[in-house]
């Protein structure tokens, strides 16, 4: 086996969500994905388990920067103010890569009920994460389970007006997710 | 084949959950389903595409009753007046069967990842069928998907206390998920 190789994965996700949206999630194998990305199958395993985990690759780096930026979140921060921490912290994981990779990867999604459970299955881990973290901060559970919702709902907002709006290079995910929670907070007030 | 056969589809269930519960999920076939029910391959296909559709064969009843309680609340209901209204009738469809089998679905979704990515689209495409009754109403979007938010928050926590209580015969699950969105409700006043 060679060394390591800088930019492989990276390679790896753009030729895989290409031939997802090219040929369906189905019928794309692991082969075609490293055979389009120029490294070795052996290559794509060190990267990934299988080819659904290269879709949500970024979980674990989502969940982590979440949970520490509502634990290092001021003493005084409300709930809210917590999760838009959190949210803040995550932001920056997301590259002009993410944001490019965004409308084929929903194309991918909306073709493969596959990917749709593990896409909703990865919505309910980061909402847990934020639960527990909020918990941690002494925040009632109930309260800590709604504001982890309204978080999941300002991301996935965030994440879908940035990626798919045509303002190339008009700023971080951040400046699409906060003002999507302030709007679900907003509209909390008329909920009845 | 032979005519439709009564109470079928309560003994797959019944079956499927008992058998994922003792040898796991995927170790579990349609053949020893219908085997254990005490009916043949066919008559397991003509009531379920395949097994792990058999664990979530309430979601389109569920979906409509939702969707019909929130179409037919007062005018005058607010958007969680409204999602009361749709699951107040959706828990009609929860029947007795339904909470004995609680504990054991939780169970058996617990030990299977794929049961767990399943279980959590359901949850979303029941948020998406109340938001979209939500909307139909006059409801602005973002309340909507704040609204049904709660709605799947409330019913998931009314549901589980319903199931895993042991206040036997102490009511119906209304009388769990209306109190779990009320408190979700006053939750929302303190998110800051």
């Amino acid at each position: 086996m060679g060394r390591w190789e800088p930019g492989a994965r990276e390679r790896l996700v753009v030729a895989a969500v290409d031939l997802f949206t090219e040929q369906g999630y189905d019928a794309t194998t692991v082969a075609q994905i490293a055979e389009r990305a120029g490294v070795t199958k052996s290559t794509f395993f060190r990267h990934f388990p299988d080819k659904r985990e290269l879709l949500v690759a970024g979980q674990e780096t989502l969940s982590r920067l979440l949970t520490e930026g509502i634990a290092e979140a001021p003493a005084t921060a409300s709930p809210l103010e917590a999760v838009a921490a959190g949210l803040e912290r995550a932001s920056t994981a997301m590259s002009p890569a993410s944001r490019e990779l965004g409308p084929r990867l929903k194309a991918a999604v909306a073709a493969s009920t596959e990917l749709q459970e593990r896409d909703a299955l990865k919505n309910v881990s980061l909402a847990a994460a934020m639960t527990t973290a909020l918990v941690a901060r002494g925040v009632p559970e109930p309260t800590a389970a709604l504001a982890s919702a309204l978080g999941v709902l300002a991301f996935k907002r965030g994440y879908a007006e940035w990626s798919e709006g045509d303002r190339d290079g008009e700023g971080e995910l951040a400046g699409f997710i906060l003002p999507a929670l302030d709007e679900l907070r907003t509209a909390s007030a008329s909920l009845g």
